[in-house]
């Protein structure tokens, strides 16, 4: 314990030197069991890795990547980290680790703007159920990050906090709606991030910046403070480096809270991954041109099955007829759906929206009662349909989106969300990985498969060699 | 079997006698395990038990209990079961026994109402899972029972169908909106009947009927092939003598269809009923006067309460404030969703819909999707705080209804379903028990106690001497 105390304090007293600034921007840069580790021997500090964080984060101002920087808060909280491994108390699963969260989930003392204008009176009271996750596993809340306005867009452009930069790949879209915790990941502000994801919201930004998304089964993690983008399909999910830092958010978020109406107390634990790849079934999405994929988008599709083969052993083979499934009609109803509860619960704040916000809006302000009833049952049907078609589908693997990143600035393509959607609209869970060129392959199991995505997903990012950066 | 084998025979060509006839009428007004017993010792025979009650249905066309009596099909699997069990062969667990469905839920080659005026087309071309199920156990359904129109109402008055006559107690209202379905069971037509419950539309007939009701676990039930009142809320739902028959009617139709996207492939099984009366923590509702109920209904409740006190012996008392719930403004949330869902599911129908249907329609028609998402939001707000308060009592008690049955033919009382939406918004099971005077007790606890709730309502129905007729 005295000699982790003196690597402690070496490490806190040292960080002016060249050769540690390397080393702790290289731990700003690493996944989390590096982090952790390093932690743990101490190699670094929280603080020491805190304010690396905070000096990137205002070196890439041009990222807008954040809308709340909490550089108080973040630093007693690191402070407060090194205090407890000093002490040899007891130590959090997250301890000391600088994380970001995106701008639709309450943190005590922060504001929430869901990528609105802010207004007076949006200090959260309370931590969400998210947050208070996090901190309570001994995570260091660094701030809020940017995102599209109300979480209703893919494109990572915001008229209120600027236009979220990519990069992994500079002059590319960044993706949404959770662009800013995508970014903040990649330019390494971030071991990792929390945001949200209702058709794709994660999994898209995190693709688009190189990065890994998991958006789990709907339900498993609490949405109790995070603002609803469409309750039915809301998911807390993470943009990771690799897929176990994904799994390690995953296991410290999830579970049964009595302020989420969706999570529920007669839970099922997710299955576990004792799987063999070569007794799956893997479903493969047929007739991707036909659904909108880009040559790119198959081609690289077709080489990153073909590379993950041996993984998959002796699998059998299925193929899943998407057209089938008329994804845009339920991706359309989708979004009068979330226009309609954006209108209810934002109020006042969206006449300080944009203008494409208001127009997006200004339709579902024309659409009734019943008209809503009628979409939310397109989203029943496309749940009864899914299932017919998944029923012998183990794992699901297709591309994360039908074409590569728009140029940043570039309109968001209308059917970007058309392959994220599929699991969101099923309320399964969904595992991104990253292929070069801001592409991306996608792994979809039935609810509660949440494990086995991962432990497949962590053995097929090592063939594919698909790593961040 | 040859010796059984006689006995049916003898059953079936004795049916003329008077004393016979006798025997054949207890049995229509008896449970399940007599009737039960009944046929698998030959007393009688489906056939005999579905004329009987086909008579019956005939004799009491006043009460306006049917719209659709499908007398050649229940002949027809009356007949297939008594050869099944002539043949010796395989026998399901309802096997011969006459059933009634309510209007809402389609059964091949019959026509649906929903209580509504019948149009052309309307012929269901499949069994919904409710009738899947109980035929599939060789239940005999006898037809299709009158209910309240689109479901919306309390009253058991249909303008299409004639209001629908209270057996147990001649000149009250039946209740609704599965008006028939209790009448049917009440008047000896059916062993037991279906119905649906969406804010207590099978508890508040069964009860003043005098007959006992069964809302299970939101999802345990499949409502396919059910029209819908408001699918986060409606559940399948029993009308029967005793308890033990909605303990067999719920294991014959609970479990997993892929076809309704509320039923849940993974699946908590129901909780055990392995608990000790005396170390329950009983929620007894406060209050009961400010919350409108009658001053007979409070009376009654606390007599069966201190009745009810030596079966639970040490049982540790909680109250529950339900005034702090604001169950009324919950309510009228769920009746908005209500006409939506209606408006939206019925389309053109509702042009022939009576004037108090399309009175209450018309203000449904003037709300926007985004009031609709407000109505909702205060549901997902109901379940929270009903969790809250509810987190420490195994079993809640209250009365069914905050009053009597009113006289047949007067207008409902808006608060008549406040008591019984209590578990539905929250998705919780409930179990009806009858008292005198067509009131009755409500037992409700969390969701998947379904079993504790049966067997704990079948020790207090013999304490309460609560027994049908």
């Amino acid at each position: 314990m005295r000699w982790l105390q003196r690597r402690v304090a070496a490490a806190l007293y040292s960080s002016a030197g060249r050769p540690m600034n390397d080393a702790i921007d290289a731990l700003r840069n690493a996944d989390l069991p590096r982090v952790l580790r390093a932690l743990a021997l101490g190699e670094t500090t929280s603080q020491a890795l805190t304010e690396a964080c905070l000096a990137a984060i205002a070196r890439d101002a041009h990222l807008n990547a954040w809308i709340h920087v909490d550089a108080d808060g973040a630093r007693a909280a690191a402070r407060a980290s090194d205090a407890r491994r000093a002490a040899g108390g007891a130590i959090g699963r997250l301890d000391g680790v600088p994380l970001a969260l995106n701008d639709n989930f309450d943190a005590e003392g922060m504001p929430t703007s869901q990528g609105l204008p802010l207004r007076d009176g949006l200090i959260a009271f309370d931590d969400s159920a998210v947050a208070a996750r996090l901190r309570g596993a001994g995570a260091v809340l660094l701030g809020k990050t940017n995102m599209d306005e109300a979480a209703l867009g893919t494109s990572g452009r915001n008229p209120h906090y600027g236009d979220v930069g990519n990069p992994h790949l500079p002059g590319c879209a960044s993706g949404g709606s959770s662009s800013g915790a995508a970014a903040a990941v990649a330019a390494g502000h971030a071991i990792a991030a929390v945001g949200s994801d209702t058709v794709g919201s994660v999994r898209l930004p995190a693709t688009f910046c190189g990065l890994v998304g998991l958006k789990p089964t709907f339900g498993e993690i609490s949405c109790r403070g995070m603002a609803p983008a469409l309750r039915r399909l809301d998911c807390p999910g993470t943009i990771t480096r690799s897929v176990a830092d994904a799994a390690l958010l995953l296991k410290v978020m999830a579970g049964y809270d009595p302020g989420d109406p969706y999570t529920r107390a007669r839970r099922v634990p997710f299955a576990t991954p004792d799987w063999e790849p070569g007794r799956l079934k893997v479903g493969l999405v047929s007739g991707l041109r036909g659904l909108g994929a880009s040559p790119q988008v198959v081609d690289a599709f077709r080489a990153a099955v073909e590379r993950a083969g041996p993984v998959l052993g002796q699998a059998r083979e299925a193929t899943l007829d998407m057209n089938a499934l008329d994804i845009s009609t339920s991706r359309h109803a989708a979004l009068l759906l979330m226009e309609a509860e954006i209108l209810a619960a934002q109020g006042q704040a969206l006449a300080e929206g944009s203008e494409r916000l208001r127009g997006l809006l200004a339709y579902a302000e024309t659409r009734t009662a019943a008209d809503y009833v009628r979409a939310d049952r397109r989203l029943d049907e496309h749940v009864v349909e899914f299932r017919a078609r998944f029923a012998d589908i183990d794992v699901l693997l297709l591309p994360v989106a039908p074409g590569a990143p728009p140029a940043a600035g570039d309109d968001e393509p209308g059917n970007l969300a058309d392959f994220t959607a599929l699991a969101s609209l099923a309320g399964c869970p969904a595992l991104s990985l990253p292929l070069p060129g801001g592409l991306g392959l996608q792994l979809v199991g039935p609810r509660g498969s949440d494990l086995r995505l991962i432990e497949l997903g962590e053995i097929l990012q090592a063939v594919l060699g698909a790593e961040a950066g």
